[in-house]
């Protein structure tokens, strides 16, 4: 058996049963699953929107374990799995179709779990897996950025500060080789972005008049990471000819493409879960992608982005994580440690 | 002086003031221009929707030039010009913002200009630009296909016989390796889209089960040559993870861009007219790009895709050529010898 935390109803936070602890069947490996003793999760946006609309006018009979970011250690493999062997230490955001990572065990299939970067805790190595992979993904897989061919091109980074924003900067610097215009709008939201390597940051509110007063009035890339509908406007009119934006948000409403007509402009959704739901042909390119920031972070090429640790693994911190999460207003990123 | 051919209102075609003659002054070239006698002109649906658009509810002082598809000879070069020498036959599409090639002389800048194919004639020649910068433009520009890495993907062109799909069936199959799903609905275009290289034709109607029937359910990327908003519920259910959908027209009204979503898809438009338009950093793509298309269109590789040649340079010939856009039937492309 093991210890898991879970809901059976979506309520706010606040209510004593929006998350309990309870105990259930320690699973058991199979083809390219494997089973991993977790050390420390992180939590992520979705969790808390995911919480807030799974279990609506319905009381699930099983609680529903979420969380997408864990570390921790293979304790079996199965049959087909051949990249890892028991005791490697291991990081990974996984899969939202199956079991998440609120929970001491959990099977991984390991074509998208990455071996932990060696000279970073087990905490910060929890805080990295669904934002490092969204922010890659959108850079290389979506913009399909070419880092000799695109260098010193601008993108504007729409929430600098936040978990996914906080490693977005580094890669796009670092990696991608672009200029890199970050929003923030508090001292230390300010402060963290220039840490990370920003080369301007600004404020979200009047983003044009923002932008032009850096002397940057339009921007190769966008990266929002906030809100796709109030930004869809501002974005068309700042957006370079041939630019690119991606969101990871949405917008329930329909939008005006024809915006984006005159320009040539392109769009992408990123979202981190289509290569393991779909099970697609390159889906082990985020077990690749996973081991390759690992390197950066062992070589300090880039930085974690770990800003908090709650220590234990109890329905009280993660009720406090998911708090500061709705909250908004998180600097990088938020982790339990078991 | 020079004969051109405009008009001062935006009229049905079969009106007789739809087009008319007149002289003007032949102008000469400045900076990077080039003054081009034009041989050999082609028609395009931009054609006829601006003829529709430009002058509702007005009569223009001076007729407004059209038509962005040309061959000749460079006949002057301005100061700034460097590619291009007096005698050299070239083609080219244009730029929107200025003066267009319904008429005896034009100035184009060289850097959106190619060296006709040696072996193609004049009016094979002017069927080919605008067209051919669309299709390369929305593979290689905004899809970014990887001929190597993305070979053996799927690609449905839907109006495989028209102007455009015509020539991007070919640059498909022939530069970027991808396999070809062509629509088209009659037995003449079916076979035309065939003779092309396209490896399966299918009809429109009912896409999705028509995919079904040749064993590809889904399709890597979508070219939209007709009627954006027609097929954006269909494209978002037909795509592939990771998909890209192109287009080349529009939707007055807005689209749920959230159908993109969960299969993380990107969407681009293609305006052919948008490096011209903004004098882009990369704007000398389109002169390489053509000269490319030269290349391969005199070795075999690529095959022109006129097929309807009406001579001499008449507002009769004109008016014709703008019916048959209308009619949205024609097959291949439609030129006009001077």
């Amino acid at each position: 058996m093991m210890k898991a935390i879970g809901f059976k109803q979506s309520l706010p936070i606040e209510e004593s049963n929006s998350f309990i602890a309870f105990e259930t069947e320690k699973p058991k490996p199979d083809g390219f699953d494997l089973l991993v003793k977790i050390a420390a999760i992180s939590v992520n946006p979705v969790d808390y929107k995911i919480r807030a609309n799974a279990a609506i006018d319905v009381v699930l009979d099983t609680p529903k374990i979420i969380g997408w970011d864990a570390a921790g250690t293979v304790e079996a493999v199965g049959s087909k799995a051949s990249k890892f062997k028991v005791g490697d230490q291991v990081y990974y955001a996984g899969d939202i179709t199956r079991s998440g990572s609120n929970a001491e065990y959990q099977l991984i299939d390991e074509r998208i779990v990455g071996h932990k970067p060696k000279n970073l805790s087990l905490a910060e190595s929890a805080a990295l897996p669904l934002t490092t992979l969204t922010a890659y993904e959108s850079l290389f897989d979506r913009i399909k950025i070419n880092p000799e061919k695109d260098k010193g091109k601008t993108i504007l980074i729409i929430a600098g500060a936040g978990g996914v924003g906080s490693i977005a900067i580094q890669i796009a610097k670092k990696m991608a080789n672009l200029k890199v215009i970050a929003t923030a709008s508090r001292p230390d939201s300010i402060q963290w972005c220039k840490d990370l390597g920003a080369d301007y940051v600004i404020n979200h509110y009047n983003l044009k008049a923002e932008l032009e007063k850096i002397g940057h009035s339009e921007v190769n890339y966008i990266l929002d990471f906030v809100d796709l509908k109030g930004y869809w406007e501002t974005a068309a009119e700042i957006i370079k000819p041939q630019g690119h934006i991606v969101t990871i948000t949405g917008s329930a409403d329909p939008l005006h493409l024809n915006l984006l007509k005159e320009k040539s402009v392109s769009f992408s959704y990123e979202f981190m879960y289509t290569r393991s739901m779909f099970t697609t042909d390159d889906m082990e390119e985020q077990h690749k992608i996973l081991n390759e920031i690992a390197e950066l972070m062992d070589r300090g090429t880039l930085k974690p982005t770990l800003t908090t640790t709650l220590e234990g693994f109890t329905v009280e911190n993660l009720k406090k994580a998911h708090q500061m999460q709705e909250s908004g207003k998180t600097i990088g990123k938020t982790v339990i440690l078991f």
